[in-house]
């Protein structure tokens, strides 16, 4: 049974030509961008879960390539425009592509890379044509409400933690589920197994989220491979603030929203302090339990899965690499 | 006989709908841009076409609403981003949406359109979706590829007149040559009457944006509703310019060189200069020459379309309004 890394290196060499092919187009300024922001990586989950999706159902997995690549130069897509919004001037390590090149050159390639994703999706020669491109604008469009919500956040008081679910769930669990139902699609699944392949991969990414919220706060800076801390300093409203709001008593709440309010302090006694509260309050054991509920959620989906047992545990070994768990 | 009023009229009313629509949708501030921007308005000339080639062929012209819907939207998703990477402040004596909203607001929104364009598109229901989407698909990147070709063009001196006849093809008669074929295959329409409508809208965009050049020169400021030399002063590479460049002797090279090259100067003695260069280099007769050429050459092609001749008359009649010809 072929796993992981197999999809991976075998999606990486498909990629690599692709990216080549897309180097050649004309203007450059503007497929430069594209093939610099393809070529700084990424983990490739969504289109590794893709074509192990398909492959649970047929073998020539190579015909789910078009819409592997699509979902990945879409999702490539969706960072380098939230690069701007966001202001950040590194993505994995590099230089984003707005300060490398400029804003109106990255806008104007991000625009491209999401009409190069539909370019991709419509290559894939399927009778589920339809479904397909249905189900893929709809994952678009959620993810852009997402990141709207996400940046309405910012700026409001009255978030709460359903809200937050909800967010994460169109900025994050949407395109991992989407991926999984894409690659059933593609494959003329059953409709029963390509909705549990989308509910497994829902779940796995809000377990999935809540866990990059816990990390940044309670995890090890090596393992999580960022400095701890960043969400409190930065005044995030993560699952873990939410929770710590919404229990705090009179005398833990002015202590919380002094230190959101206040523009100038100490980020190491920031951390400590607001942490202090977080443990009181068993933040970290409230978001453990919920991560453990949804990664449950998902094994129940991925266990009504009606497809042979070993590719089925390749596909729940992905999952399991993707919370970090050794299984 | 339904001409362009009907159809128009027809469009704005559904329109209308779709928008309050598209309005009540959440998060609000991902859709009021999407909104304000499609209220604002246009001359809605693209899905006007669109419906009237489907209606060339089949009478249920409704059927072509959605991929009508698609053009209209994806059309005003590029003036949203060219806006903010043009910087511009009004668009049809409005706000623009970066200056109304907020720059990121015009991102995000922009992105969200483009991609409820393909929602649209996909409630078509047709036999020859797969070709739709490539089609579409390919004259949305050809439209980002002729955006950043123009935007390319403002820093080089090395510009041809072919290579802006070229930009001005990608960029503005692409979209409607494709309007046109849209209508065409969601109607089944044979695929030699198809080609014929895509060379139309082609050749007819050409000539309608070698008139604008013209009209922004030689025009008359009431029936062109701008102020006349707007081109000259901002040295935008037209038609007229780059012709201007290619046949000018020495002394008049050196003379558009320094009006080029200077960054203080009164705006309407550089209009008066400049336009003598072209009248000394007969500019304006080259320019009707080559108007004249592309109408004719589209006007050849909706000869050979092989539909109705009263139904044939009424595109024309469009594409005489759209070139404000009398016929």
């Amino acid at each position: 049974m072929n796993g992981f890394d197999y999809f991976l290196n075998y999606f990486s060499e498909k990629l690599k030509y692709e990216i080549a092919e897309l180097g050649k187009r004309k203007p450059a300024k503007l497929y430069e961008p594209v093939t610099y922001s393809l070529d700084i990586g990424g983990k490739r989950i969504r289109p590794v879960l893709l074509l192990m999706s398909y492959n649970l159902f047929k073998p020539d997995f190579e015909k789910a390539l078009p819409v592997a690549f699509a979902i990945e130069l879409f999702h490539n897509f969706t960072l380098l425009h939230d690069d701007i919004m966001d202001d950040a001037d590194l993505r994995r390590n590099n230089q984003t592509v707005h300060v490398k090149y400029s804003r109106n050159a990255a806008i104007l390639s991000g625009d491209a890379m999401s009409i190069l994703s539909y370019e991709y999706l419509s290559r894939c020669n399927s009778e589920n044509l339809s479904e397909i491109l249905e189900l893929y604008t709809q994952t678009a469009l959620k993810i852009c409400e997402g990141q709207q919500f996400d940046m309405d956040f910012e700026t409001s008081n009255q978030i709460t933690v359903d809200d937050y679910l909800n967010m994460i769930g169109l900025k994050t669990a949407i395109l991992l589920a989407s991926s999984l139902k894409l690659g059933a699609l593609v494959a003329n699944a059953p409709s029963s197994d390509s909705n549990c392949l989308y509910e497994f991969g829902y779940n796995l990414g809000l377990a999935f989220q809540l866990q990059d919220d816990l990390l940044d706060t309670f995890g090890d800076k090596d393992e999580f491979g960022k400095n701890i801390g960043g969400d409190i300093v930065s005044n995030k409203k993560t699952f873990l603030l939410l929770n710590a709001l919404k229990l705090a008593d009179k005398f833990q709440k002015n202590e919380l929203n002094k230190w959101l309010s206040s523009s100038q302090f100490d980020k190491t006694e920031k951390i400590i302090r607001v942490k202090k509260i977080f443990s009181e309050l068993e933040i970290e054991k409230i978001t453990r339990f919920m991560i453990e509920h949804y990664y449950r959620v998902a094994t129940e989906w991925w266990e009504k899965l009606n497809v042979a047992e070993d590719k089925k545990e390749g596909l729940m070994h992905v999952a399991n690499l993707l919370m970090n768990r050794r299984k």
